[in-house]
């Protein structure tokens, strides 16, 4: 059982970076999560961190040094352009604060390294990656497929990753840096083995892909055991966003589509589970359903659910079905005129 | 824009009823929902009550009336049995607290109709229903394909609701005012308007059907403007819980299966949306890892994502692709031994 | 075993009706069905019979008597409008020959009676309905999956048969004794009982229903066993053409969607077979390809499927495929010209 | 128009192997082709060819020389065990007579050419390749998707190919000249160009894998203008057949899954067709329908589809549901005793 003694304690995060990600991450720790709030913001642009720290009850600072070493800040999350990560990563393990850093660690291998050993050397983690597909119920469901008594030893790995346009240029070196590293990572961790070599296949390039760049790419891994891992890579598909991933085992697959649902195929069969519990279909939106009542009772405005009036109507229409099962019948429902109090 | 005055103000939340469903709701208003926390809980089981206000640092007190009129209750959530919620409603709203309220508002149409004008004569509003579904994101996919440009105007609604078995015996009254309710609100708030009448086929029933009792039936509603609403409700399926609702319109039809993904038929096609940004896809994921980070900051443990060694391998395995995409061949990806740091 | 003694006989068709569907089945008698030939057509539009008959080596007669009669016809097709089934039926019963009639037997219950009587007084079974979805390979999957150890009891049947539009003007009557006639057939062959009694639910129209007609209708019958089949028929759905059937039984449930695959939900589970053979897979392309084959080979034209020189190509990289696999290398592929032959 | 002059001649096929796909191809040369018969069969193993010879009314003989050169043979169908198909070619093309040959040509290059060059030689073209998934309803409804309005330029084809074990022991070597063959022919049909290399990748091997061979395996071509076709073959899945192909195109995608529905990605949408028609959706209905009642003509046994006495019942409903339309009631439906003729 969770201990009650820090149930309370709020963890005041310090966000450097403000753009799409990091102003989205800074309102999830604000608005949808448990214990935490944001107390400090920084990005280069200080206008756009302005307005975050405004609609947060947070303050901007200038630098992200100062971000770090305020003391309002407990833990701090980076979220800055991928450049400079390393450096904003060895600043927070020399203030000894915990961090949650953007993916990737550093696009430059030394630098990576470079972290990694300061870290070991001051001998405790601090450091945890944005990789936020671990935390997906998809993968985290087709992860439970892959038990001993599933679909068996995992002989190959299909990947499919597109974005619907490259938002940031389109050099196929970043896109192995910056969007292929998701498949470099969840794989490793499905599979929960390294990876033993790595081919890149390029053929023939989408209209919209500069001179002398690659897209789609047809990455090919090969882990120590020997497992497959195949990963389409397109970043300007123009059709949309979408992942997939299958595991072929050797006596069954697993796919996960665009979604969280996992197919399973085992001998003779393919198909879902069927839950046992309302719960886990509606797991959601209860969750959501608190939090706009909290948000309601801290902000006011409409109430976001049912009123009471919704819920007279519904007794009053479960009654009269009850009277309809009874007689056979046809009953017809009446309402009183809806008070105004519910207009 | 959101105003920060607020921001930081924690509601403190009272919930009587500690079964399964007030338990869930406790834990989440705790661990899962930003700005709550649970000051006082109640249970007619003295001892559960306990365990949960251990669990949650909350305390437990004697009667439902102590809850309510605790000076460190701001809000009430109602999740006692069905018949308490009328009583427990009234005590609320004489305290002059807001309130969740676990359908039904009251079984007995009599009840349900003294709730309502107590709150009409309070004069404003202090109730909100626990029809959850207004919140499930199915649902509300389903609801936003309503729009005049959508599927044209409503004109039937085919709705499945089935459980894996009956939870607290198979009366069919109670399977009307317990488990259709949630239709009874979900089909009214989908099509905006109220029903007219209501009529309950039973025919055949399945093997666990009690004498008497029936089970599936199939509810016919139909609105005031003649909009017919056909439920199939079964409670004893042995098969396990499903929802699916599909709406025909005039010029269309929407589709929600067992999930939240809706399929949309119109002239020629049938099909689901893709969308454009991954932070849809990864919306929850990304969200569960932030509140995985605080947990575990607030808590202890071991880190739940990935660490500075998953970091700098994605980083190794990255510059090793580029290194194939440039050479056109299988590049050998080699790492140094894992540090004990991160066994 | 089947024996071969009438392998060669072919039975000779006369076909009253040449319409869209009386063309459709005269084409597939000539030129897709084993063993038959048309020797006869009849149409009241006489321009419109002498085409068919022309292009099928038929040939063209002035009254659905004379076909009946004619000493070239073995058995006789009736694809004429509803209203003319009876006496063209009758007729047939009278020349003592086989016949395959279009659904409805007759719109008018008397004149069915009529038939009915004729054929037992007669004593042997002349008359087999159009009631093509008995042949469907969904609907016979379907029924397959009702089997004691499938998805048990019967209990609910809910099923949607929608057209894009009015192809014959749009009485509600009509759409009963024309449309809604496939579910009061095919239903009673799978629930393999007689019905009890049928209700009828009008509600909102769309807006292409003329006044005083409904559309959509729920049809709601009931079996001697107490059955509920639950019946969505929309004629204007300005959508498309779709049929769907789900039975829901005691212990499971098996769901037709809009195709022929039928995915089956038992205990915690859903899902769909996975064949053992490819054979079940293909098994319509071998027969395409056969039929292909003789149609050349009877017709001329160019060769409909894939030549030697494919089937060299075929050949070639399976064996540079080989190489591949034992050199563990890109191999190259090369080609001689491609023969003028195969050009 | 098609002529009628060939309507009525009956081509007489000899067939040469009576294995299980050669007997599956005689008795649907005699039973479900239209124009064709078998007259001739051969087999090594002459009893088995006795047994085909006298189900279907042909007459079986001792070498496959006398069935090439008989009178009443006018087109041979190879289906002989692979390291045959080429003598036998060789044989009918020198007998000057037309032939479908299932795949391969023949497992060895050298032997493949022979062919060819006799066939140029000759002058015209004798024979057709037995690649049935040309005729495949699937690939057809694939290749329609690769128009120029379409998913654009095709760039990567994914593919799989699975069995459910091994049905002529596992050498990785005919794993690709009798089973990736198939996707050798299907994809260069597919985009309609040749294959410029192929790389052939193993890694860990399912459990029933012998030693020295591979299984799975993932077969790479390349086209010649760059597109990359990637095949993952597995023979002893242990689960079952399945075969599935996506083309990724520059412009949206299109996927035929385990079965003839393609689901196409465009931008924004993902989804299907909606017929217009309800002969698309019953086609094979239709014609199992007919064929039904022919072979019924021909052979007797009891009636296969719907009596007079069903139909008579449809009306009967039908009247009925008409009163209900019009009474709003519920009508008792009342039939007379079913008479015995259609007991």
């Amino acid at each position: 059982m969770r201990g009650h003694q820090n149930v309370t304690m709020t963890i005041r995060v310090g966000v450097i970076g403000t753009g799409n990600i990091g102003t989205s991450h800074a309102r999830d720790l604000t608005f949808a999560v448990a214990g935490s709030s944001v107390s400090v913001v920084y990005d280069f642009d200080e206008a756009r961190a302005g307005v975050v720290a405004d609609e947060l009850g947070a303050r901007a600072v200038a630098t992200a040094a100062e971000l770090i070493d305020a003391d309002d800040v407990d833990a701090v999350l980076i979220a800055s352009p991928d450049d400079f990560h390393a450096e904003q990563a060895m600043m927070t393990l020399a203030a000894g604060k915990p961090m949650l850093c953007e993916k990737p660690l550093a696009p430059v291998e030394s630098d990576a390294l470079s972290i990694l050993e300061a870290e070991v050397a001051l001998g405790r983690q601090l450091i945890m990656m944005g990789f936020m597909r671990r935390f997906d119920p998809g993968y985290l469901s087709l992860k439970a497929e892959l038990a001993p008594d599933g679909i068996g030893d995992p002989l190959v790995v299909h990947q499919i990753h597109r974005n619907l346009s490259a938002p940031y240029g389109l050099a196929s070196d970043r896109t192995l840096t910056n969007m292929v590293i998701h498949e470099f990572d969840i794989d490793r961790w499905l599979l929960d083995e390294e990876y033993a070599n790595v081919t890149v296949l390029t053929g023939k390039s989408g209209p919209l892909t500069p001179a002398g760049e690659h897209d789609p790419m047809l990455v090919i891994l090969q882990t120590a055991s020997g497992v497959l891992v195949e990963v389409e890579a397109f970043v300007n598909t123009q059709v949309g966003y979408g992942v997939e991933c299958r595991v072929l085992g050797s006596t069954g697959e697993a796919v996960m589509g665009d979604g969280s649902f996992i197919t399973r195929a085992r001998a003779g069969s393919r198909g879902t589970d069927i839950p046992e519990q309302w719960l886990a279909r509606f797991q959601d939106a209860y969750r959501l359903q608190l939090q706009g009542w909290i948000d309601y009772l801290r902000r006011g405005g409409p109430m976001p659910g049912a009123s009471a009036w919704d819920g007279y109507v519904a007794t009053v229409v479960a009654n009269r079905a009850i009277a309809a099962l009874h007689s056979g019948q046809r009953e017809v429902i009446e309402l009183p005129e809806r008070p105004a109090l519910y207009a």
